[in-house]
C-alpha cells in the first residue's frame, strides 16, 4: 500500500463512528469477553445436552427432557421469565435395527455402514433386494429415465466438493441428493436410494438428515452409506463386481406428537415491546449427541441471557433466548413462534441465529435492508478483536427465517467452516468434538452484537 | 457506513494493486487452493509421522526415523534435491517411569498426573520427599526468599488467563514459570519445582516443554503436573490438608547426539541464488504425536513444494522446505541453517514458518521492514478467499528468526490459536486432533504467498 493508500485508509476508519461511544462500547463488549472467557456456563450446559440427555429428535422421551433441561439451564441463567411454547411436531422413528449389504460376485457379502434417511419411510421387516446403479448427477438420471431406473436401487454418489472453501457451498450443492434424490428416483420407478454421506472426510459414519418425498411418486425406502462405503461400492460397480444390494429399514412417520419451544427472556427496561431473539434449535438427529448440530446454538444463547445478567447490564429492549424445536425435520417450533408472534402483535426488530455449530466464530451473515446492515456494518472494528471480521449481506437461519415476515432483522453466526461437515448428522457430532474456547468465542461475538443492537437499535 | 465512506471504500480498493495482475495471480492461487483442498497429501504425511514415527524428540531413535520419513516424502513431493543437513543437538532423556504423589493429612496418597520438564534433571531413583509451597507468582516468591523457601517443593500455580483472545500472550505470560521458575526456585534453595500445566483446559494431561537452568544454581528436579491436579493441590494446601509431596523423576541431559535438518528443494528458474525458505520443526516432545507440534508445519511445508511441482509452477527462485530439528529443546537446527547459509554466502530473500499448529489459518504475522511489509500487505485481497485476512507486524519464528541476521524477511502462519494449547506438549497432540481440511487450508495459504514472494520479491 502507498502512503497515499494508507492516509486514506485512516480517513475511513475516522469517519466509521463517534470515537468515544465507540470506547465506551469496546470497554462493555471486553467485560462481556472476560465474563463469557472466563467464567461462562456453556460449555459445561452443552456436557449436560450431550451426556445427560444426548440425542433428541423431535418427539422422542430425550426431547422432551431436552426441553426440561434448558427450563431449568435458563433459569439458572438469571432469565426474568422461562416459558415453554407449545407445538405439534412430526415424530419420525428409525425403528429396529437397520442394515444392507453388498452381494458380491465372488460370492462374498460386504456390511454397508448405513442409515435410513431421517422421515423416510422403510423396507419392512423382510428387506429389499434389487440391483444396484450409480448415478453420478441428476442429469444422468433424467437421461436413463424408466426404461433403466425401474426396479432398481439407485446410488446417488456425488461428493462434497472439497474445492469450495466454505464448506456449506458444497453442502448446499450436493444436499440436493439428499433431500430431492430419493423423491426424484421414485420418479422413475426406483425401488429404493443409497445416497453418499453428505460428508467432507472419508470415514466409516453415515450421515443422516431429511429427504423430502414427493406425494406424486412412492415413498421409496432411502439410506445414507459412509463415504468410505461409497468409494469401496463405485469401485466394485466399475469392476461389475455386484450383483445385488440388501437393505432392510425399518423407518416410519407417527402421528404428530406434543413438544414445545423454549423462552427465556430479559425484560426490556425501556421499549420492553421491542424484541430481540437468540436462538439456536435444540432437537438433533437420532444418530448423534447434536453436540455441534445444534446443541452448540442453545447454550451459546443461554449465555447471552446468563452475561447480560452476570454483569449487571440492562436491555433497553426485551432479549428471548430460544431453543426451537424441530428445525431438523419439520420447522414447527419456528413456526409457532412466528404465530404466537403474530397472535400477540409482537414488534420484532432483531433475530439472531446460530446453527453452525460451535466453531471458532468468523462474521455474521446479516439478512436485512440495506440501511439497517449499513449501521451494523460499521460495529465491524467492535467485534474484530474477538474473530468476527466478516459482516456479509444473506444469513441468518432456518429457525428465524418466518420473521422475516414481520419485519425483522436476520443474522446468522458464521464460525470457521472447516470441521462442520466431518460430522455433521453422524455419531461423530459429540461434545468431545467442541472446544470450549471456541464454543465461548462464539457466544462472546453473539452477545456483542445483541448488546449493540440494544442499545442502538437497528 | 456512510455513501462517502463506502466510495472512498471502493477508491482504495481500486488502489491497491493494477487490476490485472491481481486477476492473474487469483487465477494461479485458485488452481494452487484446487490441488491442495483436492488432492493434497499433507495430511497422509502427517498420518505416517504421528503413527508410524510417532514421538520423536532430539536425539531419540524415533527422530532419525522421523528425519528418514520426512526425506522420503520430499522425494515423493517432486523435489529436484532433498539432502540433510548434519548438526549435533542435546540429547535428553525421561528416564524410568516418574511418578508423584501428594501424602494427605488423612493418611491417604495422592497420585499426581506429572510429567519431568524437558531438559530437567531428575530426582535420582530414591526420589524426593519435601513439604510443598504454593507460589501465585515471582514477585511472591522473591518476597518470601530463602528463609521460607529453601528444602521446600515451590509448586507455581499460574493459570492461562482464559480472557486473552489470542492464546499465545496467555502462553507467553505464564510460560515464565515453566521455563524460569525452577532457576528462580533454586536461587532461593528450593528442593523441586513442580509447575501447573500450560493448558488453556481443564484436563488429567501434564503438558511438558523446556526448562532453562541458571548455571549460578543448582539444577532442581522440575514437573509439570495437570490443571486438574492443579486445581486439587491448590484446594487441598488451602485447607492445610498436604504434608508433603513425593517426586520421583530420572530425566537427565546426556551427551549432544547427532541429527539432521531435512531439506527439499526446487531450483529457480531465473534467479537461483536467491532463496525462500518455508519449513516447520520435525523434532516433538517425547510425550505427544507431535501433530500440531509440529508436524503440521512440516508437512504443510512439504505440501508447498508438492503443490508447485504438480501443478507445474515454475519459481523464479529457489524454494526450500525445511524441516528444522531441536525446535523444542535446543534449536541447534536453526543455527546450523544460519551457518550453512552464512558459509556458503547464500541470500536469502525470505523465509516463512508454520509451528503455531494446523488450524484454520487467520494470518501471517510479517517480521520485516516497513517497506516489505507494506509490498506484502497488498496481496491481502488474494488470500482472503482462503481465509487469511489479518497480515500484521511482528511473527515469523523461532526456525527461521536467526536469518533475520542475514537479511531474510520473515513470516510466521498464524492460525486460529483457541485449541492449540489444550494439547500443546500434551500427549492429547495427536493426529486425531488435526482436521484435514483446516490443515490443507493453512498449505493453501503458505504456497500462495510463497509464490508471489517468488513471482514480485520482497
Amino acid at each position: 500500500m502507498s502512503k497515499k493508500n494508507f492516509y486514506l485508509a485512516a480517513l475511513l476508519l475516522s469517519l466509521l463512528g463517534p470515537a468515544s461511544a465507540q470506547n465506551d462500547d469496546s470497554v462493555t463488549i471486553k467485560r462481556i469477553a472476560n465474563e463469557i472467557m472466563a467464567r461462562g456456563t456453556a460449555y459445561e450446559n452443552l456436557r449436560h445436552l450431550c451426556k445427560k440427555v444426548g440425542p433428541r429428535l423431535s418427539g422422542s422421551p430425550q426431547a422432551q427432557k431436552a426441553v426440561e433441561a434448558t427450563y431449568q439451564m435458563l433459569k439458572d441463567a438469571g432469565a426474568d421469565t422461562v416459558y415453554l411454547q407449545p407445538c405439534m411436531v412430526p415424530h419420525w422413528v428409525r425403528g429396529e435395527k437397520e442394515e444392507g449389504y453388498i452381494q458380491v460376485a465372488n460370492g462374498a457379502k460386504y456390511q454397508l455402514k448405513l442409515c435410513a434417511l431421517g422421515n423416510s419411510e422403510g423396507t419392512g421387516k423382510k428387506g429389499l433386494t434389487a440391483s444396484v446403479i450409480e448415478i453420478k448427477n441428476f442429469e444422468e438420471l433424467d437421461r436413463l429415465g424408466s426404461d433403466v431406473i425401474k426396479g432398481k436401487i439407485v446410488f446417488f454418489n456425488y461428493p462434497m466438493n472439497p474445492t469450495y472453501i466454505r464448506s456449506f457451498m458444497a453442502y448446499g450443492e450436493s444436499g440436493a441428493y439428499r433431500t430431492r434424490g430419493p423423491a426424484r428416483a421414485a420418479k422413475y420407478g426406483a425401488a429404493a436410494v443409497i445416497v453418499r454421506s453428505l460428508a467432507s472426510n472419508l470415514d466409516d459414519f453415515p450421515h443422516t438428515g431429511t429427504t423430502i418425498y414427493n406425494d406424486s411418486f412412492p415413498k421409496i425406502p432411502a439410506v445414507a452409506i459412509s463415504t468410505n462405503d461409497a468409494e469401496w461400492l463405485s469401485k466394485q460397480l466399475m469392476r461389475k463386481m455386484v450383483t445385488t444390494a440388501y437393505i432392510r429399514t425399518t423407518s416410519t412417520m407417527l402421528p404428530d406428537a406434543p413438544s414445545f419451544n423454549v423462552v427465556g427472556e430479559i425484560r426490556g427496561t425501556e421499549i420492553p415491546g421491542e424484541i430481540i431473539t437468540v436462538g439456536g434449535h435444540l432437537d438433533s438427529w437420532d444418530l448423534a449427541e447434536g453436540a455441534q448440530d445444534d446443541g452448540a446454538g442453545c447454550v451459546q444463547s443461554i449465555e447471552v441471557l446468563r452475561a447480560f445478567k452476570a454483569l449487571g447490564l440492562k436491555s433497553k429492549r426485551t432479549i428471548r433466548a430460544v431453543m426451537f424445536m424441530n428445525e431438523e425435520n419439520g420447522g414447527r417450533g419456528a413456526d409457532k413462534y412466528l404465530a404466537l408472534a403474530k397472535e400477540k402483535n409482537e414488534k420484532h426488530i432483531f433475530a439472531l441465529e446460530s446453527d453452525a455449530g460451535g466453531f471458532t466464530p468468523r462474521g455474521f451473515g446479516l439478512d436485512m435492508p440495506e440501511e439497517k446492515r449499513q449501521k451494523a456494518m460499521a460495529w465491524k472494528n467492535l467485534l474484530y478483536p474477538y474473530g468476527v471480521y466478516e459482516l456479509t449481506a444473506g444469513g441468518g437461519g432456518s429457525d428465524i427465517g418466518p420473521l422475516k415476515q414481520i419485519g425483522a432483522a436476520l443474522a446468522g453466526l458464521s464460525p470457521d467452516s472447516q470441521r462442520y461437515f466431518d460430522l455433521h448428522h453422524a455419531a461423530t457430532d459429540t461434545f468431545e468434538a467442541v472446544s470450549k474456547r471456541e464454543l465461548h468465542l462464539g457466544a462472546v461475538n453473539m452477545a456483542a452484537l445483541i448488546y449493540l443492537v440494544d442499545k442502538y437499535g437497528l
